[in-house]
């Protein structure tokens, strides 16, 4: 029985980790805070968990975490992350960060997208990054996992396979992407008003998202070069779920689409929550939505190969992948509670 | 050809005027504002309005106003209207006023409900309660419109034919009111957040809505007595339109579902924005949004009569009314525009 | 570890009970059938339950269901359990049945409202109305539960304590009833499509519903005189959640809204699944969908009550509900999968 | 005053043409019709019109048709409507063809998307593809207007300058195309269902669809060579509105926004319908729903170019451009009733 605590507990992403976690045998949640003024029942906050959870909302504080946790889930702001986890790896804490904090090797990117100046470089290093489909192994032993963005975990699951097998035009990769409005978290700006956002779609932040690093630095480093992205999110009008459709362009021969699921099927054999559709399907949101899933549905025409994955962007892409992170740091079975 | 400004132009009923008056032949905008903080097109504050007017949106000014316009609409937040209504009717202007700042006859009931003491008693006696179905000829020559709130005008509607008989037990009126989310305007609350918004329904306000006594005050006015209303307010997920089941008991006789549809037609005979639905037929939402009706059903069983009525709480219940309050004031067709 | 079948597994409620079972460590789940034509993978019918249900979907047969099944759930459109049922209990299995079959014990207000002749009067007798907060006892040893219907369940559950205590005005109870889309189930009509329902709002079979006399047959028993119900559904454009605002009023008394919190309280007290909400707070349909919860929200005002209640029409109105009237059945903790 | 009629009424496009027609100052809707069984008011099939149109829907017949209209609009299935039109066109009435079977010239090519044989060649040559930006010159004397699919609408208008200009990559166009339920009609599917589309996204018809060699038919003749369309539509949770994004590459420069912006406003200077964002800003579907407009919004990074168009579905992608191409037929001014 580990002790966790969530920091950050009211948004989209922490809820989510109380709902998940509530049903894990193994663990008990201890702590959940929040930049809320006053000290307020969580199951108060949150309605839903009434009769659930008796905890305590406190405001955040690094030593109360300390006191009382094992393992500390950071669903905070971006920036706001890399000031907590410094004292909370000295106090031997692990720690699973679900902001962008930790997720960059490289801090000019960081620097460039997140426009602040990165205060922890000495914990950079140690930092893994959380997608168990690619590096379970590093995970297992990790302190500090930096958990994936949600656009890059459809879009990383997606194209990991063609990727290593190297054989696509590198700097042809087109990501269309769609997201649920939860993807914004609870931000109070206009633009995510109900009466906004229902019955209207978009495009946003065309070809400049802070996702778009994300993925090309997993990309390049799986491609072993550096690969050209064109990113376009939207905006769809409804709470939860990412689906990306993905066009990429074979270098040389002409790809047919059993190949490719067949090479999909294996390199995916093991994992507990990525499934291949068949030949002719494809994914739809309300199949993973709820669910730890990432589906993927494959089709090559000529030289274009046509790849759409899915999601729910609260939990393989945030709060599901980060509980399924801990089954592997503290080897629980990786489906618990998922 | 009139000359008409807009006073809070930036919001859903000010969106709402414009896109009414822009299809009006006999009305040209000339003034747009709002408390934005500096000029802007309005096409690009609402870019759906791109290439179709060319109005910069200024600073709320009440002098640019009386330079400007023949009559002002003020769709201005409640306890706002009245700072500048003084002035606009001095200096010779018509004005329609959205607030519900002058619709209180008892400036008690306003204060209880507003919270804010009454500022310009000296016009609230003159202004007019612009529901054209009960009031139209006092409309005609009036100066000051208070155009009625939205429950209310669905409500009133809905109610006036069979509280005029005063046949019914005015002690136990129910209203269940089921609204969109654009009734709250473009206010940023969490609550409003579309991922708040979307896949709920709840009841707010519940017998408490500053709407209920604006019913009270006009029912009592027809049944020559004070009626007591139980009015329960719900939100809808959708961005417009109000639904309201209403539930009202005969004081001594049965009453026929047939009979009570006559006594409607012929109550709402000449009216242009009345339709009574045939016997075993209610309204539907999207039968009356995006139009200037209030449809109406009925049905009677022993001494409960069940009338439901439906508008467009942008429409019928705000800017539609307005201009169809202005075309009134104009002796234009009252269907004009809209 | 005992056995289950589900009959009607390709419905919203078959699809609900097997994610629920799917989770039940006490269940396994051994037949899934529907009236599909031909074999099929249940996961392939329900793309969701890929990779977590191995079993074929089976035309549905009652020697089959008599061989792999301890219970049987009955999830089949109403009018047609009662031809399985007979068959299943002198096999010796226990059944819950999710229609209205063995709901009433008076055969001629079935007869009227669902328009067939009950072929099973027999097992109607011994047949449990399967409402736990009721009838817990009863269901302990039932061979045959008739699980309630989904606007029953919210509107006993909301006016049970009340009614029990015998001082309300039997003659005047008012349910305004506001469903999910899901309450239709997937019947092919074209009220149902997308196009017809987003966006809109609309009252049905106004105050003929047939979850109507299942509703006063109940609360009639309680009270000990019969009820008089105005019941008017209406249809919510959402998937799932149902709300119901009910009026009443007090025969004699004034009631304080402190004294009936107190009093639910106290009637509930043991109750895994019925939450009272403080007083000035209602329920929300998002803080019971993908629960089994039942929450009830109250305010009085002189002599009238009114009680919001609101629950998952899958869940605490189907599916949930039967699952928790299975583990009653078999002595598992009440919440088990829940 | 021309007289039209309107054969498949009851449609999504049919009620749409109804809806615009009713405020053309120009045109009297003398004869609707669809495939019902028995004579009907329209305002009781599509009660939103109750109060403003007093036609009876009749069962489609080509006799009444001639003799009530000069013009008649055929908002009917694909390949039904080449069963009327060479009557209508015999008896000297011109028609506008919603459907698909006038818009390919080549009939091996509609043979193949749309599974019938082509009924009626002799009248196919001198159909006219109803796209103002592209062929006003041909609709104005037209006696038969092909109008255009929703989806070729807005890609083809997104593509033209771009491809006239002959320096892309006509190997390499992508689009990802995005629209609401209505694109599908009326039909009785599962898969239209609220229950099934509301908090779904999915792709359809996976580089299959029929819309897509339509615009290879017009994408071709602009630029005189066969261009290749990578084409994946999705099914957005909403009613109305088609989002289209749109990868190109140039062949050898690389492209300036600024320039591009350019190029497009030149093109479209005259047009009424089509409006070029500024650079930096995109297209939202709330911006173009319930108009006739074509919005679009250009990026272009290095050798690739992102276009995005969007429309109405059932206006300018249907019933407004079908007016748009009666106002051309008959001299009106193009924006009339639009």
């Amino acid at each position: 029985m580990i002790n966790v605590g969530i920091a950050g507990a009211t948004g989209y992403t922490g809820e989510e980790l109380i709902a998940i976690l509530l049903r894990h045998p193994e663990v008990r949640i201890t702590n959940v805070s929040a930049s809320a003024d006053r000290l307020k029942p969580i199951s108060e906050i949150i309605p839903k968990f009434s009769g659930r959870i008796g905890l305590m909302c406190n405001k955040l504080n690094v030593d109360a975490l300390i006191d009382d946790c094992d393992l500390v889930f950071l669903a905070l702001p971006h920036t706001v992350s890399m000031d907590f986890v410094p004292k909370l790896l000295k106090a031997g804490k692990r720690v699973i960060d679900l902001s962008a904090d930790y997720r960059f090797k490289d801090t000019d990117i960081y620097e460039q997208y997140y426009q602040v100046s990165h205060k922890d470089r000495a914990n950079l290093k140690g930092a893994v990054y959380g997608l168990p489909e690619l590096y379970r192994q590093k995970i297992k032993n990790a302190s500090l996992v930096a958990n994936p963005g949600c656009y890059p975990t459809a879009a990383i699951i997606g194209l990991a396979p063609i990727i290593a097998i190297n054989s696509i035009d590198t700097s042809s990769i087109i990501i269309d992407a769609k997201s649920g409005v939860s993807g914004a978290g609870k931000k109070l700006s206009p633009e995510y008003l109900f009466s906004e956002v229902t019955d209207d779609f978009r495009a946003y932040k065309v070809n400049m998202h802070q996702h778009a690093p994300e993925i090309i630095q997993v990309l390049s480093n799986l491609s072993k070069k550096k690969v050209r992205l064109t990113f376009v999110p939207h905006l769809l009008p409804l709470k939860r779920g990412i689906l990306e459709t993905m066009y990429i362009r074979t270098r040389n021969a002409v790809k047919i689409t059993q190949d490719l699921l067949s090479l999909y099927r294996k390199f995916y054999q093991k994992e507990p929550f990525v499934r291949i559709k068949e030949a002719g399907l494809f994914p739809a949101l309300k199949d993973v939505v709820g669910t730890n899933f990432c589906d993927i549905g494959i089709k090559a025409d000529g030289d274009m190969i046509i790849i759409i994955a899915a999601i729910d962007n609260l939990i393989k892409g945030a709060s599901g992948q980060a509980v399924q992170n801990l089954n592997i740091m503290y080897k629980f079975p990786e489906r618990t509670a998922l």
